[in-house]
């Protein structure tokens, strides 16, 4: 059984390793793939970006723990999300909207059945000591009944939707910035009118195009990016460092007829 | 038989590829866990902290391979530490001595067979070139005694542990700071006085919580970390920004009656 | 079988989890390895160099998949390169020229068959919708011929190969800069004469070693790394830092009788 792990605790120390270790003593044949482990450190909106950008591709059944977790400790639930094809392990803090969005139907589970924790919780390491071994029996045949009872007010973020601020004009935000500069908006095609402009950071941006090497070098211009999302970018240099924006930047689309 | 890796090398190289492919080539069924390739590079103590913070939460039997070797090429000694649970295949520099501390009985062996090693042995790279091949003959059933000699003259670094420096005070270190800025000391629960104070860097820290969203944003504090040391930390923020201390600070522990 | 990944996609980002579940999704049982996600972004002949330093230390018949890619979406071909030992998939654009160089005879086929391709081709993200699932059935037993086209005119870097300038002297450049700030050169021995001495940033060095605890603390040298070419490094210090020299610097070797 394969799961993905998705976090924020970055890969220069113990974490990722101890949280590896405890899916395998509870699942031996569990198969671990990386998503990313450099998520920015507790930034939610981003991370649910990054899992609804590529959940989809992975086969059936696959079971992805997310852990950006700053509430760890507190009283903030720890949840399973059961789509038609997938399993999502999480803190309830809003982490799975974009699934949500995106899975459309879906039942969630408060983890509540301590028998599939570890002996002993820590207080800062739910990674470790819930959602590895939750996720590990998962991956041994328990259902999710056993390991949790079904809730309907968990926590979905409402601002990771673009919204209308005026006849003409959609407000949405930086969600994400990727390795390369590009700028990932929260715009999806069916946000857009058919002819519009973008605003962001004081700059306007007119220009959409298909793929990178259309533009000249360090021409600013606007792509929808292989995740679905509109992006601002630019060819062989960085958009981040030619705008000077920052992740959670306001960005208004205007359309022009 | 599952193979775990925690190396200096970083992950823009080919060093780590170029282990793994030597491993896979002996022994084509292990299966290959990263803990970290980004342990500040030949930082010896931190890494052996790493490693004593999860290795016991892997299945038995699992074969870690740590290489941090600044002395690579040089006549330091390659070794393999067999616990009870656990093997450890590295230089013989120090970096086990968490592991030593922890794991209270084992047996070391010098690796001198050869016929385990790669044909052409490089003066600079035998993560590749012994650690690797020796790992994996090893998860292919070859026993430590085929493997090497035993030796009790290995390298243990005393100075991981703090000592008492007067009556009321007890001297340690920060022995690593991890990805979110929390500072991580030697001290266990079983160093520390019922109550105390802490001081490093000119700085005096009395707060003791037990998890992260108790405390308000940039408020320094101490908790016991889910490695079991103390650590001195903020809650959304770098204690190593807002304090700017380094790896290496000395750290102060008073008891207060 | 196994697939072993090599990028500039880094790791903070969907891009190389959304590859390996296009990967698993057409060939569960392949088994994925991270060679590096962390090339400089498009920087061809860094990733050419790192391939082929660690390529033949992997078993027989691994797939490589090599994804630095400024063109993207532009008419660059994508190839299937097949030695007698190993597979490459890889835009043409001269980033297996290393490997050429060293495996000296292979096949070049040009991936025409878009049955074995994604079902919608993104114009941005050819490592998740062709290089991925054609590395898939490639390991799930699909062959070459089937795959694509054989070709001739596949693009092979020339610039990658030192050239004599003069009689005494022969002119290289800084190929890559490793973690530890080793520069390494693009000089293999048989490029080199038998005594000679290096220039390179106005500086000139004349001492070559074995090994690096030979060496004083930040003293500058040439070493031959384990990967065949020679560098300038120190010991315990970055010679990057020290020499203040960029990945594409001229290197200068000259003959001293």
């Amino acid at each position: 059984m394969l799961i993905a792990l998705l976090t924020d605790f970055g890969t220069r120390d113990y974490f990722v390793g101890a949280m590896k270790g405890a899916i395998l003593s509870v699942s031996e044949n569990a198969k671990i793939i990386d998503i990313t482990h450099d998520i920015a450190p507790q930034d939610i909106a981003s991370a649910s970006f990054t899992l609804r950008a590529c959940y989809t591709d992975f086969p059936k059944k696959t079971i992805f723990v997310a852990v950006i977790d700053p509430g760890v400790g507190s009283a903030r639930r720890a949840i399973l999300v059961e789509t038609k094809d997938y399993y999502f392990v999480a803190p309830d803090n809003g982490l799975l909207s974009f699934v949500f969005d995106k899975a459309k139907t879906f039942r969630v589970f408060e983890l509540t059945n301590q028998r599939y924790f570890a002996n002993n919780i820590s207080r800062t390491f739910h990674g470790r000591d819930i959602f590895a071994p939750v996720a590990a029996h998962l991956a041994n045949g328990v259902n999710s009944n056993e390991l949790g009872t079904e809730i309907t007010d968990f926590i979905r973020l409402k601002e990771i939707s673009p919204r209308k601020i005026s006849d003409k004009t959609i407000e949405g935000e930086i969600i994400h910035i990727d390795r390369f500069g590009n700028l990932i908006t929260n715009f999806k095609t069916e946000n857009l009118p058919e002819k519009f402009y973008l605003e962001t950071g004081g700059k306007k941006i007119e220009k959409l195009q298909t793929f990178f090497a259309q533009a000249k070098k360090s021409e600013i211009f606007m792509i929808f990016g292989s995740a679905g999302f509109l992006e601002i970018v630019t060819f062989r240099a960085s958009a981040e460092n030619l705008l000077k924006i920052n992740r959670g930047e306001k960005v208004f689309v205007t359309r022009l007829n």
